[in-house]
């Protein structure tokens, strides 16, 4: 039968590992969802598919167009593009059976037909928490959803990070004292600094019609960045008309500052930065971006900031949150090709152990492995027939840390050498020993 | 401005639970995720989009109308329908980088666009694990991943199982010794005896231009169900002149057997069955099913068995396999359904303790939560402003197993309340002593 030929890559832009790359993948993962689970948040699984007036209600041109749509049977189907509105569907439906402040986590696959170019992913991993209140959401959660940043930054040891915080009350403050209106394109243009520089965000700010005055003040606002006591003075000091809203987010940020510190967060973690605003329109409080300080070139791998109102599309309820979302395809991707910090072994099994039977007969290998597993050591077996030469082979190919290798005497000592392949250190031990030796420490 | 009603219901035909419920599902998938992990099985994440190309290579004309298929740019995209062709895909792809036998897992949804009725979905996982070996695979893998269900439903506690066992290769015999054509369609009849019963399958038979002597040939090699003493004899001594595949397929079930009791099986907990044939015609030595005992109207709830070919479509070599899968959204959804064996409680959290501050100042309140959660406790605060009453009412509703009211007095004192909730017991402890009380046992 003549074979027709089948492109097998994955689709461009969607991650696919190899073993050794995927299991420390999966501890990436567990670190972040043990530390999501110890801040109390439950997980959550919405549908990949929903109905496409659900993702395109508040979706502008841009994710219209990056949208995996499709028709089936009567229904209009889309993948999610991220995690936050199907989380808005979900509690609008399911409100009144939820416990409010509801705390959800979910770490999920999210679809986005961007231009394929290196480092962008059309499918990713993000994973995200939120906390969601009916009517009201204390500020003090805002200190939980940066402390458990840290947290997980730390632990996963990649090396200094900085989360930049802003409350968009600030800003907002600011253009209700000066009047200015296009505030979203003041947004948008100082959502730029980083890519374009100071100059170029000034030059098109006057293009959007403000004073220079105003533009001088914007910018001196933005550009402040340090601890609390660093910037919290030169803030105050701004030249403008007093402002509730203003001076309520220099109030939260301050709170936030010393909470941050009582949680036990490092100071030189996190630090105040009035450039960092966040694109979305839907932030209304504090705001934040994380970056790694060695490599700005990851961009912001962790933002979130707060919002007052969820689900405003989908319910007439208020439901005000705070959350953030860790970019964790794009971001495992970056640490993977970043030299010196992903430590990718030879390792290829989640098996402490590899039987390498040595006899005919396999029942008293099956018992042994039984044996090891019943004590907690996640143990495989090697059933082919081969030689010895053939069989180390397989042990190195798989990187697993220990073999033991049992032929008729040790079966009939019930004594079994243990050869660690790290060391190439050998013993005669019992199943009790064994499994005292490579249980998790 | 006036709100569009938007339907906020999940599509029909993708599940989507409550906290509680999803608790015990994430319990369950875990509990099925370490065994597979204790067997040595490794993690793969395939992309959940494929080339429609590679998904429909070798699908027939159900696959291709239940398929959900979309156009984007120049590509043809389909959501797999399950987890064997991307694993073929993927083995394929990157056989020259894999350690064989190669065993991974993957637990992961996938989707068929099947008629909307209870008890079926659209969107569901698949928890799936293979052995796959390159040019030849020994009989003795079968065995493990026999005994690997075995192990998991044990551990589940749903109630008794029985996991059917036969051979393909004892019927290919038959067909072999008789010179029977139509084999599949054979096949296709005898796996419908649980639907239509044994003489409505002799009938069937009979249209397919089978002698009566042959029919009952069939018929008493699939009726044949009981222990490997209760069943081989009897197999042995069916009037079919001799063959070898025949016998090598008796010869595989026997050590099968005998590998099951090696490695701890309970000899309650498999039987071997004639009449286990699984449709897909890609099996080609042991297959099995799994019932539960009390719970016949379940279904299958894992089969799965040997082929001799994986990638046959995708790859020139040679790569025999075993498998197996649990249909794990139609079986928990089974499971929630029938009264008395999940228990979905009250608990809503992971969290095993709640702060409910009684002061002001939440900067002590964020420095006990951060201790119990270095100590490994996942904790949660009540932030909002409420009185005690309120903080009670959230406390029962979250279904957390224990509070702690921190007042000033505690805080001075660095002694604080632990309030049992389902007891209602409640003692003066410090962090350490609440952290001991409150870890896992």
């Amino acid at each position: 039968m003549p074979r027709k030929i089948i492109n097998t890559a994955p689709l461009s832009g969607m991650m696919e590992l190899l073993p050794a790359e995927q299991l420390v993948f999966e501890e990436v993962k567990a670190t972040i969802e043990r530390n999501y689970q110890a801040y109390g948040f439950i997980p959550l699984d919405t549908p990949l598919l929903e109905r496409s007036e659900i993702l395109l209600a508040k979706a502008g041109g841009e994710t219209e167009k990056q949208i995996y749509r499709m028709k089936k049977g009567e229904h209009d189907l889309s993948l999610r593009f991220d995690l936050t509105v199907p989380l808005a569907r979900y509690v609008a439906e399911h409100s009144g059976e939820l416990t409010f402040p509801f705390k959800r986590y979910q770490i999920a696959k999210v679809y986005r037909g961007e231009r394929a170019q290196k480092g962008r992913f059309r499918e990713f991993y993000q994973a995200d928490v939120d906390i969601i209140g009916r009517g009201e959401l204390s500020a003090g959660y805002d200190a939980e959803i940066v402390g458990l940043i840290a947290k997980i930054f730390e632990e996963l040891e990649w090396g200094d990070f900085t989360i930049r915080i802003n409350n968009r009350r600030l800003l907002n403050g600011v253009f209700q004292a000066l009047e200015i209106m296009d505030q979203n394109e003041v947004l948008g243009v100082i959502d730029k600094i980083e890519k374009i520089g100071w100059r170029a965000v000034a030059k098109e700010l006057g293009n959007l019609r403000l004073s220079q005055k105003e533009i001088d003040l914007i910018i001196k606002l933005a550009q402040l960045r340090g601890t609390w006591e660093d910037v919290s003075e030169s803030w105050r000091s701004l030249p403008i008309p007093p402002n509730a809203q203003f001076e309520a987010g220099l109030k939260e940020l301050e709170e936030l500052s010393q909470s941050l510190l009582a949680t036990g967060v490092r100071a030189d973690r996190f630090c105040f930065d009035g450039s960092i605003v966040r694109g979305l329109d839907y932030y209304t409080g504090v705001v934040f971006e994380t970056q790694f300080d060695e490599h700005p070139e990851w961009g912001s791998v962790c933002g979130g900031g707060r919002y007052d109102n969820l689900a405003a599309t989908f319910s007439q309820q208020k439901m005000p949150g705070v959350g953030m979302s860790i970019g964790l395809t794009r971001l495992f991707d970056q640490v993977l090709n970043t030299k010196g910090i992903l430590k990718i072994g030879a390792r290829q099994t989640p098996s402490e152990v590899l039987i390498l039977p040595l006899v005919q007969d396999m029942k008293p290998i099956f018992e042994l492995a039984g044996e090891l597993r019943a004590g907690g050591i996640p143990t495989e077996i090697y059933l082919e027939t081969a030689n010895l030469k053939k069989k180390m082979k397989y042990a190195n190919s798989l990187g697993v840390p220990a073999v033991i290798m049992v032929g008729e005497d040790e079966l009939e000592a019930k004594k079994y050498s243990l050869k660690m392949m790290a060391s190439g250190e050998q013993k005669l031990l019992t199943v009790g020993q064994i499994i005292k030796k490579m249980g998790r420490k």
